[in-house]
């Protein structure tokens, strides 16, 4: 068929960023990935699960198996609920059970809530850098990504967004800001958290100017913070934040076991959540019963928080595997700068000024020389343009073949 | 919030109506259900899934419990294909594992494939009666849903498909056909398959006036014929569907274990089934790795095939019960009609002329005093109206149950 039997949407949607980097690494087998956003296979709860699987089918009850309600499964959604409040040390928003939903990932959910709140044309502004599947989902839905400004060290920058938000009005455009997307804790890409101030900074300035406006805050590395701590409390207990509806997402794919593909929606409007549901009802009616069974199984007998401190641990000593690594091989002398994480999955390293670390650039052919692979910074950031920075991840690597995977890179990049 | 502060998307997306009959089963413990298209939780292999999850886990590959590939695990997308060919008796297409994705239930490929063939206002052509699920998620995307006339047994009726093309085609609107829908194997809802000669008709027909017309059949229920046969061949095995794009969908949800989720699309268009690929990354970037590993592991083992037979006998057993209760009952003598089923989970009769099934109708009202419920036939019905037809489904009940279910539907027939 020709592209022109396809709808608008069919015409837009395009081979995803992600895509290529994963063929790349497929097609190089011994090629070390620095840039899969993946968990460590060895953290992954195998037996853990086949043991729920067990117990479930002692238990006896096959409604496990059957169709579940589309919102998901009950005792999962107050378990989230109840994880929410009492990591915000308060529930101004009365988010519980009936206001939360359970996603295919919290993927889903994004995607459910771009197109609910978003035509094609509207803007939704999203941090500098972000998180660049979402992009992918925004441009395949004709919406606009505007870039918040931010300072030298990734801080909002309120300044600067004020002048945004004159520009926008100035040309007319500020009425077609629909959301407001915030990777607010150990963000994917930069590692960076919102402190309580900032976001509170970000609630206010943005509520002036758009007081009905939404926000969706991506939650997804909360729990993955080194120490144990939920960090600032979302947007739900903020009143800065008060006057459009709000969006919480979290999952249970990098807290617990990835392919079981569990995440969640919290939302303290009705309309919008009823919305929410009844599109997920169109797109499949309800995440899969038994994968929610066994995460609830998990969240139930404690296997869940034992696991969520394993992962902790797992991920601070391999980030500082990486980041040692790193500063070993002298990439700091050759003028790469970057903080230590203190939560996720990522380190985000700024290059010498100048230097384009994109697909078509010199370091990008130098990684794939070396066998190393990352993420350009410029697919983390709205506005196309050459980049100087790059996402490495710490995820799926370890022990030497992390160290490996660090010298590759630095190799690269003192190459070039 | 408002809803002017939705997208037209957001605005449009409605209460479902299985919602409606889901929360009229909720709300009235005691009702009878011959409305859900559920599976029969006795059938339901949950010690076999829980001894699969430990095999997993003495294999130890952690890959199952991680991220998975977008378009799906690949053995498990092989095995789609060489069933789908061994049931058509060939593959003139060319239908292998590149061919296939595994998506979320077969209801995800049903919204990929309207979203991305059709614009809000475009057409799809769809049988009298059909799934109503579909035509739900047509209305949310704004597509107009047309139905093909029927014959009075549900047969084609190619000479009134004839006036209608004529008349899209006088009204300007025949550019507006983007695809036809088909549930040609044990539909859900009539219980009616298409012929090989009347699926050939329509191609004919179709292909004639719209040579470039995608085709999607919904082969939800081709494994569940009580003779165990596939049935006619599907549209990849008929030149009569040559020239546009072909999608074919199917689902374990129904034929294995419902709960975990697992459908499956085919497609012999590269651009389709790549751009379906790219808004499923966009929507979840792949389905449960560990609900697929479940059913490729029964696949491969057999345990699927040998389910397959119990499912088959169960279904064929229970569908004897249902129709032998409602004749013992007199409804044929009331002015009721329908055909015993030979495959799927459903029995369709049509009322006395001028009956109205509907939710507001007498029936419906007649139903829930005597607790039980079933499917009005205006909801499977492209162009909304009274109808004089019900959907009941023998999934859930069996044994005296079942027979209950009937006595009660039946003493609201008589009653009406």
């Amino acid at each position: 068929m020709q592209p022109s039997q396809l709808s608008a949407l069919g015409r837009r949607v395009d081979f995803p960023a992600i895509a290529r980097l994963m063929n790349a690494a497929f097609e190089r087998p011994g090629v070390l990935s620095l840039a899969a956003g993946f968990t460590d296979n060895r953290t992954l709860p195998l037996a853990e699960v086949a043991e729920a699987a067990r117990e479930l089918a002692l238990a006896g009850d096959a409604s496990v198996l059957q169709y579940g309600a589309n919102q998901g499964n009950t005792a999962l959604r107050a378990a989230v609920a109840a994880r929410l409040v009492a990591m915000d040390g308060g529930n101004p928003c009365g988010i519980d059970a009936s206001r939360v939903m359970i996603t295919n990932g919290s993927q889903q959910a994004l995607h459910l809530a771009a197109s609910l709140l978003c035509d094609p044309g509207d803007i939704v502004l999203v941090e500098t850098p972000t998180y660049f599947v979402f992009l992918e989902v925004l441009k395949g839905l004709g919406i606009r990504a505007v870039p918040m400004p931010a300072g030298p060290s990734g801080e909002p920058d309120l300044a600067g967004l004020g002048n945004l938000i004159d520009a926008l009005r100035a040309s007319g455009e500020l009425a077609r800001v629909r959301l407001v997307y915030l990777v607010s804790y150990h963000s994917n890409p930069s590692s960076r958290s919102l402190s309580l101030e900032e976001k509170a900074g970000l609630g206010r300035l943005l509520k002036a100017a758009l007081p009905t406006v939404a926000v969706l805050e991506d939650a997804a590395y909360r729990e993955l913070g080194y120490d144990g701590g939920g960090g600032a409390c979302s947007v739900f207990a903020m009143p800065e934040w008060d006057g459009g509806p709000r969006l919480v997402l979290g999952t249970f794919t990098k807290t617990y076991a990835t392919g079981l593909k569990v995440g969640w929606a919290a939302c303290d409007d009705d309309l919008l959540l009823g919305r929410m549901l009844h599109y997920k009802g169109h797109q499949d009616f309800g995440t899969s019963a038994y994968a929610q069974a066994l995460v609830q199984h998990a969240v139930r007998s404690g296997a869940f928080d034992r696991r969520l401190e394993l992962l902790r641990s797992t991920y601070a000593r391999k980030c500082g595997i990486l980041d040692a690594a790193l500063r070993r091989e002298g990439l700091e002398r050759a003028g790469w700068s970057w903080e230590r994480a203190s939560g996720g999955l990522y380190l985000w390293l700024a290059g010498p000024a100048g230097l384009d670390t994109g697909f078509d650039g010199p370091l990008f052919a130098a990684a794939m020389r070396e066998g190393v692979l990352y993420v350009p910074g410029e697919l983390c950031v709205a506005t196309a343009g050459r980049d100087n920075r790059v996402r490495l991840s710490f995820g799926v690597l370890d022990g030497a073949e992390l160290e490996d995977g660090a010298r590759r890179f630095a190799r690269a990049a003192l190459s070039v």
